[in-house]
């Protein structure tokens, strides 16, 4: 198991790893990869990295889907990310990708987001291959 | 392939089943396990269960994001679950994480919850290793 | 790896592949399968296929939870689909299934559904067994 460190500088922020991962994976030989991420207030999404404004779209659409504003049961002084953790559980903590010939199978728009809610922090990203 | 026995008390629920699912999995050698929900009312998440009000605040935020009052198309008789549906799939029907040393590679704060939106009932888990 | 190729015929179209998957991995010996759509405006999903209405209840949702109308920034000439982008990611770019005794095991009232966020196009899905 590959362990990826990655370190965001906003609040909410997608930031794309999928140079990272692809390096991680490097002369694989099994069936699929699995990119992982151990944090509650981050996760994992696939979608177009050929427009960075696709991201910026995410960031704004998730604070709407889950926002601020609603009654938050989860408060702990000084952190007000109780949002944060549904945000990060609609992206989902994990993305599985095809290995075709040892390499990634993404398609031509597609590119691995590293999805923080709760930053800026430095995180954690775990790949490993399964046969 | 294990399978678990879950049963919730109210409509919307989420129950921690963490220690269920590494119990199941105890001894596998493999590199990650597969987690899955064979239900369609009814999915998986993976996150913070140190606070409990976080997974109140999950089946409330659910009941938001898809509220009953939308116009649902479907409707049987006695059985008002539209949103149900969408709700566990905005959650996912499984999870996958990776083993470390035979172990489920969970981060500090994570908990594997199943996320019951049409209760209460019994429910089956499958939990599977992969190589 | 298995290619299936996918027509979908409106701009928002749930369709049901489970048949189509099963065919691809019948005879398999794996543990689990995996199955991912290499594009960007297009996810997957498992729920319920006995009533189709769940499928249109699933199309109405998934446009009011990330609707057209907020201030999206990624526009492209003659390509309005910013939202559509959220609602793939919303529902994931993969699903992965146990197998039992070689056959998918999906619940009862569980198919395998291709989420077509902006159609009508012809499309990828990728099929790959692990073990």
């Amino acid at each position: 198991m590959h362990e990826l460190k990655v370190t965001t500088e906003r609040h909410t922020q997608l930031l794309d790893i999928t140079s990272q991962v692809r390096e991680a994976v490097r002369g694989s030989t099994g069936a699929a990869v699995l990119v992982y991420v151990p944090h509650t207030t981050a996760g994992l999404t696939i979608n177009e990295h050929a427009d960075p404004l696709v991201a910026r779209d995410f960031e704004m659409a998730l604070e709407q889907i889950a926002p601020d504003g609603w009654g938050w049961q989860h408060i702990e002084e000084g952190e007000e990310n109780a949002p944060s953790h549904i945000r990060a559980a609609l992206m989902g903590s994990q993305v599985l990708i095809p290995l075709r010939d040892g390499e990634l199978a993404l398609g031509t728009y597609q590119g691995i987001y590293f999805c923080e809610y709760d930053g800026p922090r430095t995180r954690k990203v775990f790949v490993t291959a399964l046969s």
